[in-house]
């Protein structure tokens, strides 16, 4: 992020000088910006309803659907800016892999990387098209939401992306993709190579598209320890930052990285992404002035009583203590069984809470 | 840990000035020790075999099975302490609690605690002879063991323990035991001091069977940030370690809790130990000159190529840089497919490379 005026046609004055936007690069707000990861998903009725008559990939791949409920959470929610209603593993179709989201059950890759070898069978994005879908609900979004709410595109971040192939799915331990990382260095470096290019044709093109900041999600890195992150992902994503769009602000989100936070902001981002394992104030203090810090409330804490929650959003506003350069958000993605009350409840008491 | 002098009958002066036991009260060593969490389990060929006669239950019940586990274990590693063959769960049926581990899945308790007026169904251990046969087990442990090798007692910490009888088994987020904490503080704290009693009577009867040191596992503590932990642990967890016999070094291990370490030291414990997500050394820096340190391989390693084996080994030692008090183990326990070479291979390596 390095220009001092607008610089796309899609980012509008009034974006530009959004709450969410000036938090992003660092200069005083009138209250603190706040948005949800995740918000908008199954905890809402008229997304379970929509859902009971669309599958989640078809909703992804409907421009007019995923557009439609994007800007239907954030008017719903008064947050401060919507994020691209999409999934991190849609990548990984046109990069050649057989992609499944089974009813009730997490994502399945059908033809996972097993053997350094499978790392050819990788196709990279080099025709960024193939997401095409994902970039028209981008403008379409850009066009249904209101003037002054800016739009967060979104990716996984390679090491995440490498877990999903290798594992096929979800997976406790990591345990298959961290042995191949550890047995295949080089091929754990073509792969990462890989998926860092692709990944950073569709973020750019996302932002070409209309959207007017990132957000790069590495949730699962946070089962690597530093010396690990160093060494197998580091690189890579230093190499990502710097073929990001600079012209946007990019999060770097990982979860559970409270013993590499240094090590994400080294590796670039404008606003470092923490979970609620690690304080506000002490992380930003590790971080260094030259970032901003996006959450950290506990997601379960949404399930609390309402003094509970106001108890918790204070802290965290405290902990900010009103430098310039903090966005409010969840330390993870909102929970499915969440009462919606208590969402709009707490993005309330954030802007009440931290108006100046 | 406060005598100078080998305080009960069980503990010899061959156990006292063991590796294990000197480098617990931070004492110069020869080599590292080294155990293992979970070194005898399921990766083992005699466990599966013994466990295809009897279920886990039955095991933990009988005191020559699961001294024979413990003692044929540490044989079969050369490490520096044998851990008692039990799990953290069984002190929940003379609790009062219904608790069964199908086969191929996680532990299951029947009648979870639900509601605040659940908590009033816990029957304190007051006689801890209801546990009679782990006092059994550890007493046959030590005649079986050499005269040199220390038993490490272990139990649950209370924080877990209280997520897996309001969860009624494992969790993905601990929503349950979360909500619960924060809508039914009373409840809470009510289920926290009977765990505390029947936790620290349970300690000191191992400790009078035989036991040279215990560990408490608090396994789940790391999905807490360090206010809530503050909130609704750390009282709790103090009050404990006052209750554990002092004439025993007290092992403090909690997973995933980079961001607690100061509070978890501060709770009590004479070693505290480590995950693979942080960095020993820094760890240790902020944890002080009064605490050992224990960990932290990350278990996923030992499916590597003996050459990162010998790479991460020779790492975390060199963190360590020699200092007393670095006891060797991994940050988590072993996993059920770990080849059995590479664990004995990794406990010959940390005896050679640490050999002074």
């Amino acid at each position: 992020m390095t220009t001092e005026t607008p610089p796309r046609s899609t980012t509008t004055d009034a974006l530009w000088n959004s709450r969410f936007l000036r938090a992003c690069r660092r200069e005083p707000v009138d209250a603190t910006p706040v948005w949800l990861m995740r918000q908008a998903g199954r905890y809402m009725a008229e997304y379970r309803s929509l859902r009971s008559r669309v599958s989640f990939l078809e909703l992804c791949k409907s421009p007019e659907l995923a557009a439609e409920t994007t800007v239907f959470a954030a008017e719903v929610l008064g947050v401060d800016a919507a994020i691209l209603f999409a999934d991190i593993l849609l990548i990984l179709e046109p990069l050649g892999f057989h992609l499944e989201f089974p009813k009730g059950d997490g994502p399945v890759i059908h033809d996972p990387i097993r053997e350094a070898d499978d790392v050819g069978r990788l196709r990279p994005l080099e025709d960024v098209g193939a997401l095409g879908f994902v970039y028209e609900a981008v403008g379409k979004i850009r066009a249904g939401l209101p003037g002054t709410v800016p739009l967060i595109g979104f990716a996984g971040a390679p090491f995440t992306l490498a877990c999903y192939l290798i594992e096929g799915g979800g997976s406790r331990n990591y345990q298959r993709a961290k042995t191949f990382m550890y047995s295949n260095p080089g091929a754990w470096n073509d792969l990462m190579t890989v998926l860092v290019d692709s990944t950073a044709g569709y973020l750019n093109a996302q932002v070409a598209a209309g959207a007017q900041a990132v957000q790069v999600f590495d949730s699962w890195v946070g089962s690597l320890g530093p010396d690990d992150y160093r060494r197998f992902v580091l690189p890579h994503m230093r190499r990502l930052f710097q073929m990001i769009d600079p012209t946007v602000p990019r999060i770097h989100f990982g979860a559970d990285t409270g013993s590499l936070l240094e090590l994400q902001r080294d590796a670039g981002g404008d606003v470092i992404g923490l979970d609620w394992r690690v304080e506000l104030d002490r992380s930003w203090e590790r971080l260094g002035p030259d970032v901003g810090v996006q959450g950290n409330l506990d997601p379960i804490v949404l399930f609390a009583p309402r003094d509970e929650i106001a108890r918790q959003a204070r802290r965290i506003l405290d902990q900010a203590a009103g430098r310039p350069g903090h966005i409010f958000n969840l330390g993870h993605g909102i929970l499915p069984t969440t009462p919606v009350d208590n969402v709009r409840a707490l993005v309330e008491m954030v802007h009440e809470f931290s108006a100046r």
